[in-house]
């Protein structure tokens, strides 16, 4: 068994790198977005031609990121959701609810703080962890079953 | 053509009241999740027993209002979904999300200053729109022609 | 919104009747198995004709029970599941399973003493009762947000 | 022409390795839960945190299984669902059920004791054998058109 | 629970209406092919210009058949498919594996003389009968649970 | 059996009044485009706002238009796409795809001099007609089984 | 790209060995039933057990068999189904029908004796052959561009 | 992540070769109808048999080029559109609405003339560009997120 995971959300901290790591060894594939904030944002414009209006530029550059997304959630067998301290992060919930309808595994990864905020989602997943480290964990354990320590 | 809509999202405004009104003779029906929020929170504690810790109590209510929102999402033709000035609101974009992945026509009301962080789901939305007096003549339009004014 | 509901499981005890009755005036409709024991277990043989073996009477009988089991759950938005105090009960799970990967909304009605034997299926459900007037409970708050009490 | 087979139910027995065994040689891959008891019913807490309930302690075990039995079950051609001589074993009929929904071709393993008991589940398999060896003699047949003797 | 019914195979018989008459007061739609045997055949051509060569009269003529086939079969929870004593009938067993192929219930009703030949199409029914009217009977007990005699 | 058709392609000539025309007293629906040119191109911009660019303002109105387009191709079981004279028409022929992958019957109304430039579309459907009253006669055959003359 | 074709139909002519042997050097895979008759018809009971009735003997059998068959078929990109000059042949039909319905493309090889009877399948159809030696070329056209001579 | 890319629509000129070679080094590969026209227009009777009438010579090679052009498209991640200068291109057009309707990435190539003409295909892509070069670097950004210059 092989599992597909994308890592959807937050890009300000190295979450990714050490989900990444910390999987070395196991049959895992990671796909992920963008994750140069910059390019993610000036892609549209920078390829297809520049726009007069913000709504206009962001809404190339949001097109053409959605090749790599959706191709990443659609061949995913799970898909781990960061939310960060920080900004509104709307495409990470947007990521997890079309995960959710596509009867993808989800893992949200978040803090305590944002319980409340985040109870429709957490309820569409199937672990809710606070650090990379349980990702690793739970990749672990589906792929071999052993647990931790 | 019969139009089912479904609106989701921000319950502090009457937006709702707003939209359902202005539609009135239209050939529509409107879904909605429960907007009482009170309600909304306790429903799983309140109809299957209290929990110690706010994680499951939230986690309960959430899972029975989702077999509201899931029948309203899944059975809609048009999937409206309003983001407000306050809170995190990842349940509304989880629900955009949801309903972008299962192909639905996704109508967004928002405001200006939230457009670059809403431009993942405006990218998937058919329209962007700032008042719900819009909505309404969208509504109209796809089902008479008539245009406004 | 009206609710297309199956009531799947135990066929004992009077739960059915009891959920119909308390759901009076709510905007539901109901369907459930054959629960006439004996005329679900001969249905085969009765109308098809008799077979030597017990494997091919009971083979001929499940087989036509399950065109109705089937369109039950397919034209469902929510399945009941009740597990009651005895038999092995497995055409109850395997109507939860089956409802699950159909991606519909789960209820199930089950005892504290059969918590740990149903991890799995109270796992894919949105919902765990004891009761009968637990789950009309839920179909009232999910169609008018009204709570018990 | 591979044959991916989920090997779901029993976890008490050899049943597995000797499906394995006898099906060496052939193209086949076979996926299956975690067989490892104490680990399958701690994995939850052992990962994201202890729990005080029972209830919680098996719900967070079940969902981080569901992770490995969903991808089991979906990436299969075959599940082939072993129901053994003790236990409630309602996870075999939901897996049973859930693979049904999917249009996967089973193969139930069982004794002449629980016939009746199963005569649903054995009215959605494609085959209903006793012995492990007789699922290898199905894969053989399937993959190589060899029968037994 | 209403039942939708496409009455699929043999035209020269009066089966149809015998199920249909015995049906009468259930809760049950039929839908069948056009019966008219020359109006089936001719059909293309009549309407959408004259062919010289006869397969492609005949290919015209399917066609718009199949505009009315499709949607029978698709429309329907139950495809009762009738196997008679002459011709060949592949458009029976390909409406057979149409809605095999789709999860419908099939109903085959044929004779033992064809009891080898179809082997594949019962094997993808739910149930094998001889007589019309035991596809009433089992309709009847579908819906009411009753059962003959 | 009722037919549900959309009407789709040429918005100059009336076609589809003589199809609506000619199909009285059929068990038939009709959804079609919004056939007022002036509106569908402008209807983006009407309700959302001006737009300096033309892509941009064409690009609103045709997003708008698409929520009545996908509800009514979605919902059809037949889309009848015709073809006229003049302008490329890329629209109806992209109609034309979306209903062939969701597996429609589609009848094309076209002209002999478009036969070569139409080959991909005409060999995606069930039937090729040059005249309304062609179509009306599919369908009353489909419904009633009766033949013109 | 890769070709995957199953081989459906008669099994009494040397047919599928010709198409094998004429597509040496393309990029295509093929997949076909168990052509031994003898294995065919009694795999159900060598492997699972005697029976007394010829129905179930035959039942087991087309049981098992469908294990591959359905694979074969929804793995597949293109179906070849061969109709022979004798035998009734219902399994090819139903076959196409359920490739058909699976949105396969299909390729009949048939002879202008049943052109008639084998209408409704050929109307199904991406082509229609008479000798293997076609397929073999439209399978060296739709991977290279290549034709015959 | 690896991307499989269907390069539809006009073919005379060498737009797909520009790609191709634009791309080399990048994780993808490419498929695209057969290129040689004269081969695409008569594949159906050189491998099937002449037709007296063009529309049956057309008929059977639409339909064989058919098996090409939908294992690309449905195979697919990303599907490039190309509307040239010349001809109607209703094949074009009908290919993007069948990728949008499963849910592709659509890219569409086109010059500013046929902007308006395009509009509802525009509407449905992710990216509409004017040169092949574009096409390249949407390719190299989505699989390495590097832009250009």
């Amino acid at each position: 068994m092989t599992l597909r995971i994308y890592l959807s959300g937050e890009i300000h901290t190295d979450w990714r790198e050490q989900i990444v790591a910390g999987a070395e060894g196991l049959d895992v594939a990671f796909d992920s977005p963008v994750t140069d904030h910059a390019a993610s944002d000036d892609c549209g414009v920078a390829i297809l031609g520049a726009e007069d209006q913000k709504f206009w530029h962001d809404h190339k550059g949001a097109k053409v990121n959605a090749i790599r997304t959706r191709k990443g959630i659609e061949d995913a067998d799970i898909v781990v959701v960061r939310f960060g301290e920080k900004y509104k992060q709307w495409n990470a919930a947007f990521d997890a609810g079309y995960a959710a309808a596509l009867g993808k595994s989800i893992i949200v990864l978040s803090q305590p703080e944002h319980q409340h905020a985040l109870k429709e989602v957490h309820a569409a997943a199937l672990a809710v962890a606070e650090e990379p480290k349980q990702v690793v964990e739970i990749l672990r354990y589906v792929l071999t079953g052993a647990l931790p320590g």
